[in-house]
């Protein structure tokens, strides 16, 4: 039996199988935020010809269904089968997502002013060889030439002392010792002036970006992307928590991202002709759940009140334990977490933000699934976690989709006519619409006078540009030959919730520590999200505060940046613990204040429209 | 196609595998020095019935051959056939030599005046549940009760983090930690007064002991004992590291010897209903090319000039990593090794011995296959090891076998009849002759002028107890129905190298010191061995130094009570490593002086009758 894709592919299928699960075994992801649960009505395909079994039409449409569109994972191939996979339904990764805003990756360090110092370091011995009057043992000579070096402390592991014997001899007793800040040995071979490496390790709920990073000068050798493999147990981390604590799910979760770096690193070492043996240390950073399952740990108590990981700083383990293939005794360091909603991402966040050093006060934020919000300066940090939903990364908006090719990212229209004219990325046909787009049509939408401040549609304005469906009125914003793309009064609600719930996180974290707004002196935005936001829209639908643009800077993946400069500095690694720990970490599931928040927030830009000074402006004109 | 042997049993065999092999892959094993290699020809059995095809008969002399003995190791079955496995080509173990001497174990642990100290110790905590107001994770919550006690450097693994989550809350979070005397944590549960035990563990050569200890009292719960399983791959250890290097061979020694310990454990573990997680800690003691193998290192250049080994002392390793079933976490102390042939096994020896406590000068030897020898005191150690052969353990004696059941132990003969009297191990029918009847034999042979100074026999006696045989004459020990006992000039030849070999290197080593034996105060005699030694007929022979014989003390297996000291007392460890620490070693093989003393040693008693007045006195006699 075999699933034929109209793109050409030919997958081979089994009658017990949805399309669903055959197309994730043969690497083509599709959207899916309930991970194939038949809940979410992502994973649309449309069947073109053959027999099927449809266990479910859930949240389709009546007119998908006149025109064969099924849930992928609740259809079942009963013959051989032709399909038709929408733009919209196919996960497709980014470039842009990948690299740090920071140009130049090593001016990067420079500018944090660090010194490079991996998480190990390497020492040349030349050891005497035995003779039958000098008949100590291998470790013994070992340690005695460590210790007229000054190394009392080395910790040798059994997998190091199993290979010690044969490299001493191979290197005629002159060694290069690799060993850990922490004093572990690590590895032992001739000197041979070989350039060493590590990898930093962004693991997103979404994508996982990996850095190949030579420690000579810190140069950034390759990068490598690809969307974290955990999709297909659930696209957010409490659906993913729950698959943890179902039969095998843990190891489900744990071999999926590792077989993500793994996969990604591979061809990377093959490409430059790295030995895996050279690549000796890694930073992994990523939100709590991400860090959890990177080392195999439960975190089911993450998702049940009072909210505890096993772990927010990790011991140094090593590389074997977390099954990457480099070097296994290679030290890997996690990046620290604060809580069980605020990870090592945002303290890489802070990190690389440089706010932590600064007496003047910043606010960080993460954008994505959740929105992390961390205020501070020098003295004191304090950190907060609001969920926002998916919509901005596609989910729960019916055309919605990540900024990839073919989502519209800008949009403007025209307060008389009604039309739209918008940018869509990689310039092609549209195929859907991403955060930043949602965040302009929404802003242009209010701003035209077609939507009021609870975001609903006027109903008496004559243009065929709003349509009422089933589910009600929405905006059409494209109508091409192939699809035509709206925003709906729903998608319109569900994006409001989002930034309510952010800019209420804000506000109850400043006013928690006694400030008002005005005291901020910079806004650093993180997350792919940030690549394409812009921000006077962002702030006149009431998402971000109403500051000055100049306080605002766009710093991109951070958690990967942050990753590379503990990669390559013991002071980095110092001060993300710094930060880590004096972090106060702000429930705002149980904070009084927030629900009052997001209640005033839930209006265009605000209850309160004097926050918006520039707002209420625009808007008396 | 099968093959039966006489006893009862039958086996189910193929063509392309020996007898020798049939029969140890279904647990019987048969003596043999080489490994199964056709060479040493003590793999003797006997075809009753049926086909089989000889690949070689090296060894064996043509009465074997014409009763149908064949090397179980070279033959071949090539249909159903019937064997007889003699006594004397079996492994029987015996019980005598599990046992340390010292009558109660617990007074041995009190003689040493030490603490009950176990490597692992337990602390009770009583953590505050974790609220929303007080949500920092599980093992910041445990290190903070931890530091709260003063205990600020415990060390995490991977494993213990994996099970900390489920363990705190299935314990209310009032738990007992249970955590190395080096700060790693062990366990962790609920606090349920359960007793706690460790397991001593000696690795000879040819046995494997095994002691199961609880730890409230230093109770002694059971021992259990079995051949070391490595006797597969060959009697001694240089055979076995010929073996390691091998393809595929270490490993084969490394999970022979650790399925030997396993089976031990397992049975005790059930019959006295202890989970084995309840077995927390664990001490090895063995000669230092156990030892390597004990933890799967290649001991490959033990065996080549200048004879190193790859550990002295080891790192404390885990149960885990050395794949005993016990509580995986559980810290493993290795019994330090001085050099390639001293190995734990002395240290533990002289510990158990108490001679680096006592300031006059005491000898201590282990007598096996190798001789290991160690003179000091309390100030001083110095050591060496000389090869004896294997001849004490019944291996290169025409009849030689073990200390065990239908051993000839102890001789008479009649200085006028020449007639033999003497006594067997459990009273049964003669199979052979063991170490100490050996040495009763010659001794009595040598006064009854039946054998000379060189050990040849008398040739003009008129006697029927001396036969001459291809080989050369022999004396007829014990004339039976099954079997007669013969000990052959090549036995005695044997006999008197291997007693040359101690004498010299005890002679060498006082020299190397400038000391002479009447300074020597005691005289202490380890290994299974010296269970059964006659110390007059030892002295006899030259085999012992001519010293007062009340200065001497048998005190049987000293490396496991070396080894029980040490897991109960952080004292006794200590010294064990102050003891590795202080011996010199010397390598007698590139001591000139040796030679010299081994060739005047070949004598009975000695060249220099001098050095034997007690001797020299029945001499003259």
């Amino acid at each position: 039996m075999e699933i034929r894709i109209a793109s050409g592919k030919t997958l081979h299928a089994v009658a017990c199988e949805s399309i669903y699960k055959t197309l994730k075994d043969n690497g083509i992801y599709l959207v899916s935020s309930c991970g194939g649960k038949g809940v979410c009505g992502k994973c649309r395909v449309r069947i073109l010809e053959g027999p099927s079994r449809i266990e479910s039409t859930g949240k389709l449409r009546k007119k998908d269904i006149e025109e064969n569109f099924v849930l992928a994972c609740k259809t079942f191939p009963e013959g051989n089968i032709l399909i038709e996979i929408p733009e919209e339904s196919r996960l497709v990764i980014g470039d842009k997502i990948a690299l740090s805003k920071s140009k130049d990756i090593i001016d990067f360090l420079h500018s944090a002013e660090a010194f490079i110092s991996p998480l190990v370091r390497q020492i040349h011995l030349d050891l005497k060889p035995p003779t039958i009057h000098d008949n100590t043992s291998d470790l013994e000579r070992l340690k005695k030439a460590l210790s007229e070096r000054g190394i009392n402390t080395m910790r040798f592991s059994h997998r190091f002392a199993s290979s010690m014997a044969k490299a001493l001899r191979d290197a005629s007793w002159r060694v290069d010792v690799v060993y850990t800040e922490h004093h572990e040995a690590v590895s032992l071979g001739p000197p041979d002036n070989r350039e060493r490496y590590g990898i930093a390790v962004d693991i997103g709920t979404t994508t996982v970006v990996l850095y190949l990073v030579r420690y000579s000068d810190g140069g950034l050798i390759d990068v490598g992307m690809t969307y974290n493999s955990q999709m297909r147990f659930g696209d957010d981390v409490i659906t993913r928590i729950v698959h943890a604590t179902e039969g095998g799910g843990m190891q489900d979760l744990h071999k999926a991202v590792m077989d993500d770096i793994n996969d990604i690193l591979a061809p990377l070492l093959e490409k430059h002709a790295i030995r895996k043996e050279d690549v000796d240390s890694a930073v992994v950073s990523g939100n709590t759940t991400m860090a959890q399952l990177f080392w195999g740990l439960d975190p089911s108590s993450i998702r049940e009140e009072p909210y505890i990981p096993t772990l927010n700083t990790f011991p140094r383990w090593n590389a074997g334990t977390a099954q990457i293939k480099i070097n296994p005794l290679a030290p890997v360091y996690t990046l620290p977490c604060v809580g069980s909603y605020v990870g090592g991402d945002i303290v890489a966040g802070v990190l690389a933000s440089k706010m932590h050093r600064n007496p003047e006060i910043s606010l960080f934020m993460d954008i994505g699934t959740n929105g992390e919000i961390a205020v501070g300066n020098s003295e004191w940090l304090i950190t907060a976690a609001c969920s926002m939903g998916p919509c901005f990364e596609g989910s729960g908006i019916r055309h919605g989709m990540r900024a990839t090719e073919g989502a519209i990212e800008s949009v403007k229209i025209d307060p008389v006519t009604f039309e739209a004219t918008f940018s869509v990325v990689g310039g092609a046909t549209p195929s859907g619409i991403c955060g930043s787009g949602m965040i302009d049509a929404i802003s242009e939408l209010f701003f035209s006078g077609m939507i009021d401040q609870k975001g609903k549609f006027a109903r008496n304005l004559q243009t065929d540009r709003i349509k009422v469906e089933d589910e009600g009125p929405e905006y059409i914003l494209h109508r091409g030959e192939l699809k035509t793309i709206v925003l709906t009064e729903v998608d319109i609600e569900n994006v409001i919730r989002a930034k309510a719930a952010l800019y209420a996180g804000v506000s109850v974290l400043l006013k928690e520590v006694g400030l008002t707004l005005d005291i901020v002196e910079r806004v650093y935005i993180g997350g792919g999200f940030g690549n394409y936001l812009d921000i006077d829209k962002a702030i006149m639908i009431g998402m971000l505060p109403d500051l000055p643009k100049e306080k605002f800077a766009f710093i991109g993946n951070t958690s990967i940046a942050g990753a590379y400069l503990c990669l390559l500095s013991e002071e980095m690694r110092e001060e993300a613990e710094e930060i880590a720990g004096k972090m106060t970490y702000m429930e705002l599931s149980v904070s009084r204040g927030f629900m009052d928040e997001y209640m005033s927030a839930l209006f265009l830009p605000h209850t309160n429209i004097d926050l918006f000074p520039t707002v209420k402006g625009f808007y008396k004109k």
